[in-house]
C-alpha cells in the first residue's frame, strides 16, 4: 500500500529577503515532509514552498509555516505587483497518492481552525473547501487586497470562516483550502500571427466555449518568435492533456498553423503521464503498477517498514 | 541521486512442485534485493523469478538461487515444453535505474566466474556479455537442450567461459549474460483476416525489412475473435513503443484496418512512457524529475539516507 501524500505549494508574502525566507523555510522541516522547490520573484515580492507529505505532519508544518512567517512579515510594509491578503496568503492541499479530496477538505478545516485560535489570524476557506459558492474562487476572497480586507470584512458576507472577524494588524489573513492539481502548460505554434493566438485560446479555454478546466490565453514569446498558448489546466485528472493537445491541433488546423512544440513547467501527476499514453496507444491496461520505477518505490517504502 | 539498480528475470527448470519452488524463491532474499514476481508454468515445468536490486546484493542473491537450485532440481528427471540446459537455466541482467550495460556486463562475468569455480557448473556468457558472435543468441547456445550437451561440449566452438569443460551431472549448465530491457506488447486489429496479420507483422518487424528490435508475429486470437499482433520490443528505448504502434499503423491502413486496442505484457521502463508523451505531445523537456511521485520516490529514499 502506498502511503498518503498531499501536495502543498503555499504562497507567503516575501520574495526579496534571503533570511526571511530561509527562516520560514526552515519552519517546515520535519520528518514526513519534503520540500519539493522553494520560488522566489523579487517583483511579485512572493514565495511558493511546495511541500509533500503525510497529512498530520504535512498540517504541522503548514501551521508552524504561518506562525514563522506572521512574526516575519509585516504586510504594512510589503510592495509587490502580485495580489496578496496575508503574510501567508494561499494553502492549498491537493491530494496526489492515495488521498482524496474530501481528505484535503478536511485538512483545510482543521488546519485553518487552528490558525484562526491560536495565532488569532482570519481564515478564509476556498474552492473545494469553500463555505459558500460567492467564497470559492480566490482572486473573490483576494479582491481588494491587504489594504482593503478591513472594510471588506465589514460584509456579512465576508466573515471569516475561523478566527477574529477583523485582520490581523501585520499578518492580514490566509486563505486555505482544498483543490485538485493543477497543472502550467504551453504550446507553441507555427505563427507569428497573435490574431490567430488569440482565436486558439478563446476556441480551447471553457469560459468561451471550449474545453471545462482549462483556462487560455494567447501570447507572443520574442525569445521563440512564436505564438504560444499559454494554459492552466486545472483539473488535468477530468480534462486530460492529450485532449487539450489534440483540440489545439484541430482549431490551429483552420489556419494551417501546426504545433511546434509544447512546455510543462513544474511537474505532473504521473496519472496524467498514463492517461496520455493510454489514449496514443489505445493501451487501456496501463497503469502505475506498469512502471517498473513505481514498483520499486512501493517496495523500498515497504522494506521500510 | 537515485539508487543504481538491475533487474534480473532469472529462469530455472521447475514449474511443477511447489516445495521445491518456494526453497529457491527463499534463497533470493537479502536486504536491497527486492522479488518483483514469481510465475510458474506446469507445462513448460519452468518457473520465472524477477528480482530487482542494487548489484552487489542482487549477485549474491542471483548465487544463492543458482546453489538452491542444483541441490533441487535434476534434469535427469525433467520434463518440460521449454527447451533448457539447466536447472538455473537463463540469467539475464537487465539495466534499470542509474546502471549502464557495462555494469550488467561486468556483473554477469562476476557472477558466472563465481558459479563455475564454486558450484563446478559450466557458465556461458550471452548477449551483451557473449564472448563471441556466435555465442550472443539464446536459442544458439541452448540447441541440442540439457540432454545433447555434453556432446555439444565437445566442439571447441561451444567451450563454456567459466567452470569445467563438461555439464554438470544433474545440474547442466547456466547462461547468464547481460541485455537491454525487452517489452512484450501486442497490438489488436479491427479484421479477422489471418493472412492481413502475417503481412503486418511481416511488415513491421526488423528480420523482414521494418524496424530493428521489433520480433513480431501474426495470430488469430478466438477469445477477441480478432487478429493480433504479438511482439517482443528488444530494445524499446532505441526502437521505441511509439514508432512501433504508428507503423502498425501506416501499415494497416493500407487493408483499411483500424486498431482496436494494445496490451502490455508485463512491466515497462518508465523512460518508454515518458519517450510516448514527448513524441506525442510534442514535449522534449519531460523527464523523469517532472512527474510528482518520481521525485516523491527519491527524496523518500534519501531521507532514510
Amino acid at each position: 500500500m502506498a502511503k498518503t501524500l498531499v501536495e502543498c505549494p503555499l504562497n507567503f508574502s516575501d520574495g526579496q529577503h534571503k533570511d526571511v525566507i530561509t527562516a520560514i523555510v526552515q519552519a517546515a522541516h520535519r520528518p514526513g515532509v519534503h520540500i519539493l522547490d522553494v520560488t522566489s520573484d523579487i517583483d511579485h515580492n512572493r514565495s511558493v514552498i511546495t511541500l509533500i507529505g503525510e497529512p498530520e505532519p504535512l498540517q504541522e508544518s503548514v501551521f508552524a509555516i504561518v506562525g514563522r512567517a506572521a512574526e516575519l512579515i509585516d504586510l504594512r510594509q510589503h510592495r509587490g505587483t502580485h495580489p496578496r491578503i496575508g503574510a501567508v496568503d494561499v494553502i492549498p492541499f491537493v491530494p496526489v497518492q492515495a488521498a482524496s479530496m474530501a481528505q484535503c477538505v478536511e485538512m483545510a478545516r482543521q488546519t485553518g481552525e487552528r490558525i484562526g485560535r491560536e495565532l488569532q489570524i482570519p481564515v478564509f476557506l476556498y474552492e473545494e473547501a469553500a463555505s459558500a459558492p460567492h467564497r470559492r474562487n480566490l482572486a473573490d476572497i483576494r479582491r481588494g487586497e491587504f489594504e482593503g480586507l478591513a472594510v471588506k470584512m465589514q460584509d456579512p458576507l465576508w466573515q471569516p470562516d475561523f478566527g477574529p472577524a477583523s485582520p490581523h494588524p501585520s499578518a492580514g489573513a490566509v486563505v486555505i483550502g482544498a483543490r485538485t492539481y493543477l497543472v502550467a502548460y504551453n504550446v507553441y505554434l507555427g505563427t507569428r500571427d497573435l490574431r490567430i493566438g488569440k482565436a486558439i485560446a478563446r476556441a480551447i479555454r471553457g469560459r468561451d466555449g471550449g474545453l471545462a478546466n482549462v483556462k487560455a490565453l494567447g501570447m507572443f514569446i520574442k525569445e521563440r518568435d512564436m505564438v504560444q498558448i499559454s494554459m492552466n489546466l486545472v483539473d488535468p485528472l477530468r480534462t486530460p492533456i492529450y485532449r487539450v493537445v489534440e483540440t489545439i491541433r484541430m482549431e490551429a488546423a483552420r489556419y494551417g498553423v501546426p504545433i511546434v512544440e509544447s512546455e510543462l513547467i513544474g511537474l505532473l501527476p504521473l496519472e496524467t503521464l498514463l492517461e496520455t499514453a493510454r489514449y496514443y496507444l489505445q493501451l487501456p491496461n496501463l497503469h502505475a503498477d506498469s512502471i517498473i520505477e513505481m514498483r520499486v518505490a512501493e517496495l523500498a517504502a515497504e522494506s521500510q517498514g
